[in-house]
């Protein structure tokens, strides 16, 4: 046998790579999160990459995930092994075709990123209301919670399903498994091969429809036959549990990764037991755990098969001395007595024998990748020691409407003193979470540490903040929440320190990483008074770096992401400094080589510099600043803006209640405008003296954020000192003055602008006519100047009389002055 | 207000009639069973029947149901009154926008003919495994048991959603309530205005998307906020369950007619109570009674709004006395530990007060409208009686793979001796429903009677067989299940009575009409001995009538429904034999003044010489025939034909046991040249004399059963006396012969042979070189010619030079001979 590899990868990729290997057609189509499994498996088609019988996957994407479902069952019929990935509504289209897949005991097991099913509004995040969604197809629900896991199930799941004739549907949790980077012992093509032996696989194809061998499949039944036809399945379905029990265990013995299904945790003699499934079993076994060992007789009964749901295997997993039971259950129903899991729990424990009752409550929790968390799984069994708990509950959130909501105590925590926490405040698209993933890389498969990384991303994607979290420890970790009490905070843009607490999670102690233009002897004077407040209070250490001109002076552009990196680990002390770097500049090699020796060399430089550039702030024992974090919304935005919008603008929007909320998904027009995003590192400033009057640039900005107008001279009285503005060039309109004017906290530095003006300076043919400069310097006159030029007045369009030279470009100044 | 009409309606008209009524856009996609309200819907509107506000309803047919979805779900969100109809796998691809429908409260009724998911197999009939599969989506589900209860809860449902904003979904099982004509009280637009307050419906027009109160919905949301804006739905699910509870109040006080959330019939301290819903509820409420009357502590607790499940209700309506409880389920979900509805009874048993456990089981019946009778409505309740009932069971199959099915002793029946039963085997298009349905209609109508029709279609339509199921009473008749016991069997097609035991069901002292283009005198020795034997043996009287010829007389061509339905009147004493006759001519005035005097005077003549050719067949006091009923296959079919589908031919399907059947739906092909369906009153037959050879009836059959042969002289040796055979007219081909031959079994008489034949004969210009002769006279001939015709040696095709002027008309010789 081939020796197993230890990797650092996300929970796609780990599936990914067992579908991949262990199938012979593929059929996608894209649907976060679920999405980088079918890229994953068409890029390693397209690169020829074979399964492990030697043949190269055939990857086909289709029209919808409603084709996805009629090709695979096509497949099937045609006897090829066969899979798909997908999540959600691309899930539900699939449904139809699931019950004949399943009806017709097709082989076959589909990997699902689970994902919330859209309701009032939608949601890319991850619960289970999509594969409950598919409960009564009768496929097989098998519940991964972990990377490993998902990695692991996608093998016994694909080993199963061959052998039980009962289709699998494999899920884990969308985002939190699906785009969580773990390290994972990686399953080598040997194990899979052993797993996976021939015969199954040939009696596989002996079910295809063939012509040698003609019979009719998809026929019509009618009364007289389709109720004792349906109930033929039944000893597969009977048989199916023992099925799984037994791969798992085949699987156990291969490679010493034990699962049941039905994994029991805690106190042997608990009286309260959790029952769940997903990565969040894993947060509610780690502190079962955590207070059993404190003398709490508490369990955590992690659900793997769900369906078909083994009632004697889920009693006999049961400890003999439990009194109350919690089923959480990360999906909503709305009418149902209870949700999925709670009924089927529910209707397992009538089924015992005796008369004795057990107390049975059921909470829904982490709806969209709501945060669960060790905090969360001790009020559950806080409210299970009541003399009366609430019997449905939701814990989470803030229910001040129906008043389902456990209180929770947020400050505690099982985090291992072992386990080294950073997080980092990025944009989306500048490289901080590839940069991330390769510390974890590196890390893991390198120095030979656990590592994790999760990244919260949010929707608005590139431009928008994201939220890297990781976690390294010389043992598994084994903590999928987010990361709170960091010991190094990093924030990549100096402006998010105006907008959000940066530092509310920072541990005491912790180091503080800021990435500013400003010299380090600026930088305490430029903080507000919050963070401050925060850095004197936690303690912290302050460091600054101006990232952006490492970067640009070893030619690097605007991609700090080196320079970010080698600071975290130069201050993080996760790996000995000199170990780190010479592991940085490995990885610089291997990412960078095949574009040429100079990309090498520039990032090798960005290294080096980053080192000489990092300084250390001194922190005065008292505030200094003199002005507050300016609100988030002006005083003169709607109420709702004021009291829902702000809030989720300063990434606070947890904390919101039930009844912040419209009941129907309604919302109010209009908030983008009062989300000032602010998030460009540089906004184009313009050159009235070179400028065209195009109006190319206000023409193509993406975001509206720069705006041309046509407007009397005598509307410049009250003008900013050196507002610009020059004569507007017109035979028709004479007299008049013309503007060109950019938005800065709208601006999102795409440079679009720059990129369409054809005015250059003739002396300085670098320079066009409006050109980017970085914002941290120009953005209060800006705003000044901004806030003048929204005062004058709209051009009057019924002056133009349109001609074929002027009509198409000065569209912008009539659309949007 | 207006006064109330009672009419005769299948439940799809009963619902379409509210439905139309109270709705502004109506968004179809036909599927059966629920196609008829569209249709009706679409034909209403076209006609420009109004809604009860004065508008006509738009009515668009989109491109599926998942078009459907979407347009119903645009039109509500613009404020209109918005309905569908679908069924089975419309429904599945409905789901995704249910549940955006649901999230968004939008007030919307929408109306299911619950119909199977295709699985093993697809099946068109009536089961609840399509609406479970909506249940998740946050849609109330509301359960109509009967045709008069369909239209009360279409109108109950469009009020609650009005007021409760939780979309309703309201279905009723599939052809045994969609299809079952039934004696109502039709809802006048008065008690629908009553029902339904111009205040709700502003309401809904408040909450439509419009530009001028611009508000968003369909955003995005992230984990921070997701999960509690979900919940902020809460208290109208909450709410529901006494808003439906309030409208089925000002519903009785309107019309008398009281429904509950859970309605209980039976005895007033029962110990054993049956949970269910649908149609199969008024058979077990209708057992109960008849039990508890004799004594029996039993009852039955129908399902009305099964989500949300109001668990307080239940508990309510539940009698104290109650120890043991079986749920039923019209669904499978192979891997569940039980069945829908008794996951939602175990979670609301489990939440009562109190330590005492009440035995629950659960078991699964009628799936694809497989019967559900009051003998094993009887059976569920004696297992209820055991010490060990089965946990998990079915009834009304024979399960002899898994054990699961209960016995069921089929000689219980709780009809009572008011009611008169009647079957009609009749073939699918030869008018036979559209007459029974007219007899319901003129006995509930005008008699003022209780009627219920039934009609067992088999899915081939058009040629197979359809019984109709009538029964008939002085008060309302309960009985959703099919008719046992008739005191009238009517056989409109002799030939069945080779095939299937007519009279089976017939009761003792029954009276069998037959309908024979036979003399009465000719009739008795005409039957096969199994036939006899049940007239002997059942004291059936015989009658028989030419129906055919009558109605060839009468100039109604091959229409003998009209001859038919006069037959019945005449025997079967429903009504007055005058009274009855001179109904059927109104209704005849009624159905064809449109079409001409002409017709209703033809018909006018076929009802009174349907009554001078009738006439009864003396009966002998034993058994004349030698010969038996032959085999519907022959012993060189394979086995599983000669084990399966020959029970299939014969009616017996439902006498099949699970062993029958493969496990996955995988069917032997070639099963259909074993079934001679023999359906076809009349055959072609070939005149060799006239013919000009041109195997244009060959090319056009649509079943194959005309086919041509060219062939040498010497093939003739051993052909059947007078085998017609005639020279093949080639310039190429010498010396050979031809022969055009029917397979008398196969043909469906649909005579299109004859309308392409080109050659007359120029003596008698009506007769063709093909023409339609009665089968009864010529079959056996015609099939020993064919038995002959097929062992002629196939055509060696390479013998025919192709040329321009033969080449496409002899396809037919070189592909089928």
């Amino acid at each position: 046998m081939s020796k197993r590899r230890s990797i650092a990868v996300d929970g796609n990729h780990a599936v990914a790579s067992v579908a991949h290997r262990t199938n012979e057609v593929i059929a996608i189509y894209p649907i976060t999160p679920s999405t980088p499994m079918g890229e994953l498996a068409d890029e390693w088609s397209a690169h020829g990459r074979r399964n492990i019988w030697g043949s190269i996957p055939e990857v086909t994407e289709m029209q919808s995930e409603a084709g996805v479902a009629g090709a695979v069952h096509g497949a099937l019929q045609a006897g090829a092994l066969t899979t798909t990935f997908t999540a959600s509504q691309g899930l539900l289209l699939m449904v139809p075709d699931l019950y004949k897949i399943a009806g017709e005991l097709n082989a076959f097991c589909m990997h699902v990123a689970a994902r919330t099913v859209a309701t009032h509004a939608l949601s890319i995040f991850g619960d289970h209301s999509d594969v409950m969604a598919a409960r009564q197809t009768g496929c097989a629900l098998l519940a991964s919670a972990s990377v490993q896991e998902a990695h692991d199930f996608a093998c016994i799941g694909q080993a199963a399903t061959l052998r039980a004739r009962v289709p699998v549907i494999h899920f884990f949790d969308g985002f939190r498994t699906s785009h969580e980077i773990d390290r994972i012992e990686e399953l080598t093509d040997d194990d899979l091969r052993a797993m996976l032996p021939d015969e199954l696989v040939r009696a596989h194809r002996q079910r295809a429809l063939t012509p040698d061998r003609p019979v009719v499949r998809g026929t019509a039944h009618n009364p007289d036959t389709y109720f004792q036809a349906r109930e033929a399945v039944n000893p597969f379905y009977e048989a199916a549990p023992a099925v799984f029990a037994a791969e798992m265990e085949r699987f156990a013995a291969l490679t010493g990764r034990r699962y049941r299904l039905f994994d029991y945790s805690g106190h042997p003699a608990a009286e309260r037991v959790i029952v769940l499934m997903g990565s969040a079993g894993v947060t509610a076994a780690e502190t079962a755990r955590f207070l059993a060992e404190r003398g709490e007789r508490v369990g955590v009964l992690q659900v793997r098969l769900y369906r078909p749901f083994a009632v004697d295997a889920f009693l006999g997993a049961l400890p003999h001395s439990v009194r109350a039971i919690a089923v959480l259950d990360r999906t909503k129903e709305p009418g149902a007595p209870a949700e999925p899991l709670a009924l089927d729990v529910i209707a397992a424990l009538e089924s015992r024998d005796g008369d004795a009752r057990l107390r049975v409550i059921a909470g829904r929790y982490g709806l969209a990748s709501k945060e669960f968390t060790p905090a969360m799984v001790r009020a559950v069994f806080e409210e299970l020691a009541r003399a009366r708990p609430k019997r449905r509950f939701t814990v989470g959130i803030h229910d001040d409407v129906s008043g389902t909501s456990l209180a929770v105590d947020e400050r505690f925590s099982i985090e291992s003193p072992e386990v080294v926490r950073a997080l980092f405040y990025g944009l989306g698209s500048d490289g901080t979470v590839g940069a991330n993933k390769n510390s974890i890389k590196i890390i893991v498969e390198h120095a030979g540490l656990w590592g994790q990384g999760y990244f919260v991303y949010d929707s608005k994607k590139a431009g928008a903040m994201t939220v890297s979290h990781l976690r390294f420890g010389p043992r598994p970790i084994r903590a999928p929440y987010l990361v709170r009490d960091a010991h190094f905070v990093a924030c990549h843009h100096a402006a998010f320190l105006e907008r959000i607490d940066i530092l509310e999670h920072a541990a005491e102690g912790a180091v503080f990483l800021l990435n500013t233009p400003l010299e380090p002897a600026r930088v305490w004077g430029s903080l507000p008074a919050e963070v401050q407040e925060a850095i004197i209070g936690k303690k912290l250490r302050l460091w600054a770096i101006d990232a952006l001109s490492v970067a640009r002076e070893a030619g690097l552009g605007r991609r700090i992401n080196t320079v970010m990196q080698t600071c975290f680990f130069a201050l993080s002390g996760v790996l000995p400094r000199e170990q780190a770097i010479a592991r940085i500049k490995e990885s610089i090699r291997a990412t960078y080589a095949r574009k040429g020796e100079e990309l090498v060399r520039r990032n090798f430089a960005a290294v080096d510099a980053a080192l000489d550039h990092l300084h250390e702030v001194a922190v005065p024992d008292r505030v200094t600043a003199t002005r507050a974090r300016p609100p988030l919304v002006p005083q003169e935005a709607p109420e709702f803006v004021r009291r829902v919008t702000a809030v989720m603008l300063a990434q606070q929007g947890d904390r919101l209640p039930v009844s912040a909320f419209p009941v129907d998904g309604t919302w109010i027009s209009g908030t983008a405008r009062w989300e000032k995003r602010n998030i460009a590192a540089e906004i184009p400033i313009w050159d009235p003296e070179i400028c065209i009057q195009c109006n190319r640039c206000a023409f193509v900005c993406p975001h509206a954020a720069i705006r041309a107008k046509v407007y009397s001279p005598g509307d410049l009285s009250g003008a900013p000192a050196h507002f610009p503005s020059t004569e507007f060039r017109s035979k028709e309109l004479v007299g008049l003055r013309y503007t060109i004017q950019v938005a800065p906290e709208d601006c999102t530095g795409c440079s679009a602008c720059v990129a369409v003006c054809p005015a250059r300076d003739k002396a300085n043919p670098r320079h066009k006519a409006i050109d980017m400069l970085p914002q941290a310097q120009h953005r209060e006159r800006e705003r000044e100047r901004y806030e003048f030029f929204l005062r004058i007045p709209a051009f009057d369009r019924t002056r133009v009389k349109r001609d074929a030279k002027h009509s198409q470009l000065l569209e912008p100044l009539f659309e949007y002055s």
